[in-house]
């Protein structure tokens, strides 16, 4: 059996934000065996599983990834919607666009340091859009 | 329901390019509700989602990935085929070797900007083969 | 039909280890086609494909990655469980936390030169849990 949903996410900053618990509750309940996948329907935004405990660890997170692909890179040529545009593609695609993640027991069955997070790679973002797929 | 189909490509030229159309027309007709897995049997070129709409996109990521993971890396051994295959692997496990859409209303529901890419990291690449499975 | 297994990796050494024959073994009997999905539930190890025949892919894989995201990183501060913990987090979401192989006739339908890897980011990990699922 296959299901599907929308999951609208408000706008938010440049960064990485946890939605373990968002993700959660839009798909409460669960089939009790399944497999979900999250497939983000955008090109500068990312959603990737990550340490969910300190607060550092996105701070890390942020500044490296912004430091691997700078902003004013001095030969991108896509740069008409500003220069954080061109990197946000670049981490799209280093990120993965969707994540698969096995449910048992009607829940998500991540590791005990495994949240989920969305990685907004633009300044001014609005809405995101997740298409969650659950095969049971 | 579960169906499977070999996709082979022809050559490419290293670089990134769109084959969003040539994927949909051998999955045609899919399923009004499914999740489609392509996974790309090789382990030199990568399949990836990204910007659908300015070639600039292209170049500037091919850039960028070629100036990430530079063919002259001093220190790699694995150069008896090139010196542009070590960082070919390495580029395939960054970016991936499958992705996975959602089908919505029998189409692929990709996101309005997103375009399916293959990455040909070798110079002199041959055909490429992606196996498509299909869960409905 | 959709089935689920734990596989509990031993400890290895930091670095990058091919599994294929483990995953093969602890999938026997594989359904004649499906698709095996395979999550690590650590954010400090990955699961990725590479080249399965040249030990010098691996060695030039673990040294590359090692130098672009370097234990020694000066403005890391998540650095209380030692200074491999905050590369091992990046390099868990660079390289991703599952992968998705589809299976023929029974068998996982890899390219002649695909192998599955663990990369264990952290210099003294213990086991390492992959959840399999199966669907077919």
């Amino acid at each position: 059996m296959i299901t599907q949903k929308e999951i609208i996410l408000p706008p938010y900053a440049r960064g990485m934000h946890i939605i373990t618990k968002i993700i959660e509750d839009q798909l409460d309940p669960l089939p009790a065996t399944a497999l979900v996948n999250l497939f983000i329907k955008h090109t500068s935004a990312s959603i990737t599983i990550n340490e969910n405990a300190d607060p550092d660890v996105i701070t890390d997170f942020v500044n490296y990834i912004n430091r691997l692909i700078p902003d004013d890179t001095p030969y991108f040529r896509h740069i008409d919607e500003g220069t954080d545009d061109m990197p946000s593609h670049i981490k799209s695609s280093l990120l993965g666009s969707s994540i698969t993640i096995p449910v048992k027991f009607g829940k998500l069955n991540l590791g005990m340091w495994q949240g989920i997070f969305l990685c907004e790679h633009r300044n001014n973002a609005g809405n995101r859009v997740i298409v969650a797929t659950i095969y049971s």
